[in-house]
């Protein structure tokens, strides 16, 4: 099945509605697996966004910075984050997935 | 200012509050860099998503792969996934970002 792009905003929903559906006893172990890559998700992402508040406050809000140093800085995050890998990173589907996400 | 673990779900949220209300022509690079954040922030987390939903068609909705086979895979998804860098990747914020919330 091809992957569209507008389903893949939906993906952890649909995670959870399938997690959700898992109760039968012999699918003890899938639902508990499947807790974890939910959790493992939900944390980095969590994490990701503790960094861009980080960001915001330390550059942003900071009125001793000028807005040159604002821009430098946030030029700076920038190129940073642009240069780190994905959420998944080394070994896993990023490369494939990144190409996918160029032909869209 | 500390950060709260309820604000970080909003971070986002925040920056393009910030970003919005940049509207003087002095204003203008910042802007852009700051839109250059916001872009690849939301550029990554859509690639997770898809990556989120390859795993979720590839193993959980494939019906010829048994419970036991999709469990195994889903544990490989978790392992590999808790391995892998941050969003932003390395020497960003993510340690003390890491650090913090393990606090939480």
């Amino acid at each position: 099945m091809p992957i569209k792009k507008q389903d893949a905003t939906r993906a952890l929903e649909l995670l959870e509605e399938y997690h959700r559906q898992l109760n039968s006893p012999a699918d003890i172990q899938l639902r508990s697996a499947i807790e974890r890559v939910i959790k493992i998700f939900k944390s980095k992402l969590f994490n990701a966004l503790l960094e861009i508040q980080e960001f915001y406050e330390a550059t942003l809000l900071d009125d001793s910075k000028s807005t040159e140093q604002k821009t430098l800085e946030t030029m700076k995050v920038a190129e940073r984050w642009s240069n780190s890998q994905g959420l998944a990173g080394p070994g896993g589907l990023a490369a494939a997935s990144l190409a996918r996400l160029a032909q869209l």
